[in-house]
């Protein structure tokens, strides 16, 4: 069994160079410091990881891969920028939020730069132009599907219920979009034919979800202090995870359901309040519902890399699937 | 003497479909509303215009040139979702911005959406890919500075006094670089050599410049009911315009000079304190120095295009450079 921790760890290190290497400093100071702040800061730092290992899995040169790497890098940071800014985030991986250390407009600046950043280095990669064009297509469709994507958490969030169907559908946008172009992305820049191109695309698609859907898991019953985060915000938020949809079909009490109903959404609900609700959703199996889908989501991905010889990238990509389920952060 | 605002009227009319065809309506629809709202609404739409001239004057296609000038129009447009948002404006061309009618999120995505459609449109192009990535290049390169100059606007109205230099590079960044970027773009899909881009280039960069600086002279002396805007707002925030810091340099009377200063970013400022603001700035010989320094970016941005063969195109791009001088809109 391969130690993913460890591998993404030396990945991860790999990063550091060329993220700050493609983000040399200009003017204006505070516009330059707030956007390299989250590229550096690091994190666990999987998509770019996936796309290096799927250039390589498909038996090309990782090292042409690496601006992708670090564009993708970049598009989830900036990303990340917006989405605290508007969800009014004050801390990420235990740092003040761009709009709260240099304001609104600078967060919105930052993103912007970010951004427009990633295709300024996925112009820069040394493939064939052909190849440049078919990544410029599939990266600029992810990150329209981002947009999409966490505009309907923000409407799924302002209380509108939506169906487990359009609940996976925003995962997909929000975050396996972007897995899947990395993937898919290395894969074009490692030389692979259409098909496997394909493959290597769904395998990241399912995974994203996967990993979504488990770290929704750890966001109820996960440990808030290896999470670094409180537990139960979900269902403050009145969120429609695979776990509450389910448990709103599922628990035929009506005092049950009324006691449910009355935490979900319920902004200051207490610690207390959460561990029922969180108790109720685990009597009426929506729990382990979510995890046997993420699970399934899991095989699936796998499944999809029987297109490809055996190899160590190979072998990552799988392991990599298996720890979005085995993880406890 | 061409009619260029018949000619830009013109153009504006045959982006009208392709603006709709590369937004074709998806989920959610907030969103999608938000993203289609100002590309629709029109303007002048320059930018595109330019970019066509450039192909056609180059000897080019044009029509090979219309999905660049769509994406620069949606990244500009997108730009100004972004802006309206920071500074807090709450009309456009008439309409109620975005932030204000759809919220503050949605408006950082629908500009987000804009963009990534913008580069997804570039990625179509019908030319070798070896022009998709030159012309991707420039383009980014472009959304890049917009960041930067935006920021150092920002910078500006917080009451950072700048130099004159400093103001222009912040002109040249804010407005010059998408108008150069859709120029050298067009000038490339139209099949140009490195050294006639390079002069259309310029040509856009130059006439930003004093397009811009025309503008402030504008939003000081010109009709507040035919530009749609109360005049006087850049004395109200304090804005180094060249006016500005040309005034501060040069008024002699230190009477003169603190009633000028009392004025300068006083947010409240009436409509008499305002006339005086002008008059002292008339006085120093300010507006007439603007003017003249803006004429002489114009007739450098002319000068540039001795490159190019006589034609329509040609003629077109000589004339928005001297529409940039005449105008009283």
């Amino acid at each position: 069994m391969m130690d993913v921790k460890k591998i993404l760890s030396e990945y991860s290190k790999r990063f550091d160079g060329p993220i700050d290497e493609f983000l040399p400093p200009e003017k204006p100071d505070n516009l330059m410091k707030a956007t390299v702040q989250y590229p550096q800061a690091g994190g666990k730092r999987m998509r770019p990881a996936m796309v290096l290992a799927a250039a390589g899995a498909v038996g090309g040169n990782k090292d042409k891969a690496m601006p992708l790497a670090v564009a993708i890098e970049y598009i989830h940071n900036f990303t990340l920028i917006h989405d605290d800014y508007m969800d009014g985030d004050e801390k990420r991986r235990g740092m003040t939020t761009i709009h709260v250390k240099y304001g609104g407009p600078t967060a919105i600046l930052a993103g912007d730069a970010l951004f427009a950043r990633a295709f300024e280095v996925i112009a820069q990669l040394d493939v064939p132009d052909g190849v440049v064009r078919d990544v410029l297509k599939v990266v600029t469709r992810a990150v329209w599907d981002l947009a999409r994507g966490q505009q309907m958490d923000v409407n799924n969030e302002n209380g509108e219920e939506v169906t487990m169907d359009e609940y996976i559908e925003t995962i997909r946008l929000k975050t396996s979009v972007l897995f899947a172009a990395g993937a898919a992305g290395g894969a074009m820049i490692g030389g692979a034919d259409k098909r496997t191109v394909d493959a290597v695309h769904e395998y990241a698609m399912l995974l994203g979800v996967a990993f979504q859907m488990f770290d929704d898991v750890l966001g109820l019953v996960g440990d808030p202090v290896k999470l670094g985060k409180s537990v139960g915000n979900d269902v403050r938020k009145g969120k429609s995870t695979v776990m509450v949809t389910h448990a709103l079909k599922n628990i035929k009490n009506e005092n049950i359901m009324r006691e449910f109903r009355s935490v979900l959404g319920k902004m200051d609900a207490t610690e207390e309040d959460i561990r029922k609700a969180r108790k109720i959703m685990e009597d009426a199996g929506s729990v382990d519902f979510a995890i046997e889908m993420a699970t399934d989501y899991t095989k699936r991905a796998i499944k999809k890399l029987d297109v490809l010889k055996d190899s160590d990238d190979k072998e990552f990509m799988i392991a990599l699937a298996e720890f979005a389920m085995k993880r406890d952060v």
